[in-house]
């Protein structure tokens, strides 16, 4: 049997394993020697997810042998002790004891850690921040998270809480987000919100958004970031006004970031990054002119795609071998 | 010859030496063992400054010996090659080699850094931060800056240049900065910006300001931070206001930071702290409101006053031993 690192990454609609063979020289091509996707039922509770997590590693165990074991978990955990305290997408996640559990079933160490930070690590040791001295990962998506890794760490602040830039409030005038505050970066940047405002100008006037009704076919229930996106991309005003809100809000808080923790590099991933040259354009532009001269402003995209969390994990496995 | 650690704070107008005998079991008392004090000529340049540093080491050196030597300076420093890159105060400091210098004439190892660094150093280890896992300090004067102490250590970032709070934007549609952008905290919270914004409202407006015209007998040129705050303690509209929006700006950039460093203290030092109890119950309660509720903010008072750096200069020192 040879030797291997175990990774999963527990989202709210799949769950992933892959493995990865240690020690390796280097990771030449970024592909894992053998990796599994299990989506979960839209029944799906802790105990379920539990059976197909423990029921993935045996299948992916076959003939690898793991050192350790590194997980990406979509909700909050508390790292100390590699505890999920919940997920907002699957019932009965409250305070289990994940890393114990594994541990007691494979009987080698477990680190876990939430996707922000473990998607992180990822980019950091693998993708788009290799080799680099400190990097922060926001992912711009249905939310806007993030997490640091500074001095070859996450960096998980006091309460296991940093990396929070979608509720840095940039322009205190803005709308108001879910969270009570106005102007948050995830209130301008994310794709859920973006589609909103686009459907409120559409249901008060009619004559606004004419390629964003042609794209949904008129059902307005069907904008959402991408639509914007595309409808951007044809010339439409009022995504385009959107798209600029979004990027300029992000450029903001990136610059923001820039002068108070001066990362060597800023990596984006997300599905709102795939929003096109102008989208990035503006982020640029926004954040070089939000950091003071002599801070160097690095943004670049996420090499690793929908599979940064599960590079983190194997990351993440790689550190508890050590630890 | 007792054993102590050397510390330097060189500001723009005075230079500080101060010892503390070495190993010693706990600091119990805040003082130092020796104090020099030396103010710099309207003249003074770098090589006078370096005169001035070099007689303050003999004359405090009497009757101790060195083993480690801390500096704090105030503007831009290598702390890389404990290299002065330029003083905004006094000429010729432009790649001063101090670290070099000292070393040179001392025979022992140094370590020079700018002073919000040093000082928040100070506060961590002497201060009002002692104890705490992870903090930032955050100085209110003529400017705005602040540094953090993260995992034991300074945070420097990529370029060394971690901490820039003052330069944060926090209301794009705010006043306008030096800097160039709109609505930075140092644009909203610093004094002299305070005062500049007093004056012109006041040549607007006879009828504005009326007890700040009284404090400085309606010496316009008079107006300072300390005036702002004296005549807001004494009910004047116009200086509460800008106390408050000092006091909201700052709030902000305290959450945002709080929510994307997540450290455990934040400690505020510099004039505009003597503000009073609404500027600090104003911060407070901001920052509980920018920051998300699963973040604690704890947000104290300096404990070493003006001696933060030189004590932080010690808390170097130290490091410089062990390294």
């Amino acid at each position: 049997m040879k030797c291997c690192l175990l990774a999963f990454d527990i989202g709210g609609t799949k769950i992933s394993a892959a493995i990865l063979e240690w020690p390796t020289e280097t990771v030449q091509t970024l592909t894992f020697q053998k990796l599994e996707r299990v989506y979960s039922p839209p029944d799906a509770d802790a105990k379920s997810d539990l059976r197909t997590i423990l029921g993935l590693s045996h299948t992916i165990l076959t003939t690898h042998k793991p050192l350790a074991i590194g997980v990406s978990f979509g909700g909050p955990v508390d790292w100390t002790t590699n505890t999920v305290r919940l997920s907002h997408h699957i019932p009965g996640w409250e305070d289990i004891h994940l890393g114990d559990i594994l541990e007691a079933e494979l009987g080698v160490p477990v680190s876990v850690d939430n996707d922000a930070n473990v998607a992180a690590l990822g980019e950091y040791r693998f993708g788009a921040a290799k080799g680099s001295s400190s990097m922060m990962y926001i992912t711009i998506s249905t939310g806007v998270g993030g997490g640091f890794v500074l001095d070859n760490k996450i960096w998980h602040g006091a309460d296991g809480m940093a990396g929070e830039i979608g509720h840095m409030v940039v322009d205190p005038s803005g709308p108001l987000c879910l969270c009570g505050k106005k102007g948050c970066v995830e209130r301008m940047a994310s794709g859920p919100y973006m589609a909103e405002d686009a459907r409120r100008t559409l249901e008060l006037d009619s004559r606004q958004g004419l390629i964003i009704r042609k794209i949904i076919s008129g059902h307005l229930d069907k904008i959402n970031g991408q639509v914007i996106s595309q409808a951007s991309s044809q010339g439409d005003e009022l995504a385009t006004e959107l798209m600029f809100r979004s990027a300029w809000a992000l450029g903001v808080g990136i610059g923001n970031v820039v002068n108070l923790v001066n990362p060597q590099l800023i990596v984006l991933g997300g599905g709102v990054t795939k929003s096109g040259q102008n989208w990035w354009r503006i982020i640029r532009e926004t954040a070089r002119q939000v950091a003071l001269p002599q801070i160097s402003v690095q943004i670049v995209p996420a090499a690793l795609g929908d599979d940064s969390p599960l590079w983190g994990a194997l990351a993440l496995a790689e550190t508890a071998i050590s630890s």
